[in-house]
């Protein structure tokens, strides 16, 4: 099909163009409405500017024309076909909890935004399959399943917020992975509207399937470049025993490290297994005087849902202090494991305590390498006069290196963002990734072209260009 | 880059042509032979004969001008940038044990097959990775991390035989998917020589990573059209305890789909979940007398690889009196449950043996649809009054109906071919898919269209596009 190509009209004197900065075209309004109630068609600057961001740090974003709400596949269908027809960019979004500007607006977008198609729409504990829309939230459909007995393991921090689109565009990850895996292995099939409006159904609701080329992996982690996913036929698995958890603390983040090797090399398959290195600890300490002693450089948390899970966080207590812990705490019941998790969850607040504003990076390295990227990560810190925490998802080799510092001062800023780089660097070095879960989008993609190298990144552009022949999914992300 | 069109000439006075069939093509030879010692490039037509097919029945196959057998990534290049520089087809193979002709030769191709590449680069159990050459053998591959306590769980039935790089152009599963999933699951990072000879890396060697688009997963499955796999990095798990199975005897084939979902709904995690119907029970019970009375319409075998294993099995055993079997017969150790995996062993020699030739279909349902479909089956084999017998992975609802004829009957030859597309039809009708695990080759590509729909059909032939302008890749293989 071979379209004319229209400009989009641009309407200077329009008061919303003069607040908002970003042009609010008429044209473009009136089509959306054609095909959408008036209240799912936000044209207000004042609104629409609050779309303009998700939760990364740096990243710069655009002000969108409108932003769009619908309810329905065939309302997604006619946005993409306006959109087509009128050459405008269309940016999507979920939640914005997103840590690299993959959901921001850029200047004269639609936003669309997908969190009004949020219902469950089935759950089925024999096929072990849930089918739903892209905007239900992480939590809620944790939540339902759970009243089946059964369980959605992909858990990122932000999952009381979060939605299941976001996961899937991002590929999300959380503490769940060490076991469980990520987003992308519990999305079976896809429904997924395209660039010029057509629906497209990807993979299958059979828990096994190899009809052609794997499209449906393809669409995971594509932050919306490839297409709107309006439906998803998620994998899911028997929900496991609560988990209970064992705290080791150690005088090194090398003995660390250590236990995580000995820990993973000696066939153990733990639930959790997070590390804070000794700048978390003490900022969690300080915020929320947990008594941790001061001696503590590096803190690891161990959990199992196994049967018995007491006698695995034995064996792995054993590892641990063969490893050099210091202390080793393990749970008696899932309060006290609850108790022994706080610290793990209060560490981004903690961090972002410590100088007002943080930069969460997300290079994942083979976890044999963990010691050498934390050692490397604290010879940065030092070059740049820079607080970076870590806490990494020691069992994946997935470390959140955060670099704590004061925005209002420029040099401090440019600090950061040069250490930040220079984390990725050293990710490479030790043959891992700059991205373990949370994307590229913005943020990262100048360092994608230097992961996936010249050759990679021009089949990427191709596979982008199949889908998106105008170039209107999500412009500027990824490449 | 833009390459002048040569067309290939043929020596049609040429001895090996008139022999083969095909042509035999001196400046092809020529130019491999640039690149590959004279040993690893075949040209005898008894020789290459020999490589045109794999294990499918009723799949065309071609004579190939010459099979190539490098040893080296840079060989493969070289056979690459040869082929697109004439404009010759390639086709890869491993060990030819695929069941839909994705590996048969077409006229005049090079087959390019990978079997000399068997190096097993590296095993890692603390990152828990193996990194291997495709022609790796998989029994070779799960003894040789067995010995670092680790577990390589795809296990088709072809095993001791088949190759890892073909594993992963079929995306081949087994008998272990029902707890373990895929050979998808398992592939982490690829490194591919595209058709015109460059050198592509995919992925990762980390447990996480989300840079740029899955093309991993898009090569997975994808039967040598869109690249050559030449060296895989896979991911490994600790090796479980040893599974001990339970055999359960059914009066109907529906009570025996009934206990399979009494057990998936109950929250189990089988390490196996076998069904053999009453047709496949008969054959075997003939074949190998192994005493099954001849009341029982359908066999049940579960298996468990837990720490407490025969505490599931009691479990197991009983949902499945519940739903009615006639006798439930738990192993008390490896050896007999050894002894109750070998009717499941035997089914494919003891329907081959019904009437000498089987088809063997491969048609995927969700799993609470297994019960309609074995119906279905029993329904199809009547109205074209043939053998059908069932082996079902039950757990994962993935049917292989295999169709019993007398190759020498044109009449019984068109009756089981048409019985074989009204079992696909069905799987369809079902919610399932026209393959679970071994690939849509030649066997089964006008069905992909029929499952893919037309959008989904233009998607995945451009996408094939951007990575095989030439069409050399294995053509008339998916599409």
């Amino acid at each position: 099909m071979i379209m004319s190509r229209i400009e989009a009209p641009r309407d200077e004197d329009d008061e919303a163009t003069a607040t908002a900065g970003g042009p609010a075209d008429r044209l473009l309004v009136d089509r959306l409405l054609g095909g959408l109630p008036a209240e799912a068609v936000l044209t207000d600057p004042d609104v629409t500017a609050s779309y303009a961001n998700d939760m990364a740090s740096f990243c710069p974003a655009g002000a969108p024309a409108v932003v769009v709400l619908p309810r329905t596949v065939e309302e997604v269908q006619h946005v993409m076909r306006t959109a087509t027809e009128l050459r405008v960019p269309v940016v999507p979004q979920g939640a914005r909890t997103g840590l690299s500007g993959a959901a921001n607006a850029s200047d004269g977008c639609i936003v669309l935004s997908l969190t009004k198609m949020d219902r469950i729409l089935e759950i089925n504990p024999v096929d072990r399959v849930a089918v739903v829309e892209p905007g239900v939230v992480n939590a809620a459909l944790s939540r339902a399943v759970g009243e089946h007995g059964l369980y959605y393991p992909p858990d990122p921090s932000s999952w009381e917020m979060c939605t299941i689109g976001g996961n899937i565009g991002t590929a999300s990850g959380g503490l769940c992975c060490v076991k469980y895996g990520v987003t992308a292995e519990y999305v079976l099939g896809l429904d997924v509207v395209l660039a010029d409006g057509r629906l497209m159904s990807t993979g299958r609701r059979t828990a096994k399937g190899v009809a052609g080329y794997d499209l449906t992996r393809l669409f995971v982690g594509s932050e919306g470049s490839l297409g709107i996913v309006v439906r998803a036929v998620l994998a899911l698995r028997p929900k496991p025993p609560e988990q209970l958890v064992l705290a080791a603390e150690f005088a090194s983040a090398a003995a660390a490290c250590d236990a995580v090797c000995r820990i993973m090399e000696g066939g153990h398959v733990p639930s959790l297994l997070e590390l804070m290195d000794r700048t978390t600890v003490k900022a969690v300490n300080d915020l929320a005087r947990m008594g941790l002693p001061e001696t503590t450089e590096a803190l690891l948390l161990a959990a199992f849902d196994t049967p018995a899970p007491a006698a695995d966080l034995a064996a792995v207590g054993a590892l641990c202090e063969a490893a050099g812990a210091t202390q080793v705490v393990p749970a008696d019941d899932a309060a006290e494991s609850e108790l022994l998790l706080q610290a793990r969850r209060l560490s981004l607040t903690a961090l972002e305590a410590v100088k007002g504003t943080t930069m969460i990076d997300d290079v994942c390295v083979p976890r044999s390498r963990l010691g050498d990227m934390l050692e490397g990560i604290e010879r940065i810190a030092e070059k740049y006069r820079l607080t970076i925490g870590v806490c990494a998802h020691a069992g994946d080799g997935n470390t959140h290196p955060t670099v704590c510092f004061d925005a209002s001062d420029p040099d401090e800023s440019r600090r950061a963002r040069e250490s930040f780089d220079e984390i990725m660097g050293l990710g490479l070095e030790l043959g891992g990734t700059i991205t373990g879960e949370h994307g590229v989008g913005v943020l990262k993609k100048e360092w994608l072209a230097r992961e996936i190298g010249p050759v990679g990144l021009e089949m990427q552009r191709a596979v982008k260009q199949v889908f998106d022949p105008l170039g209107i999914l999500n412009p500027g992300k990824l490449f």
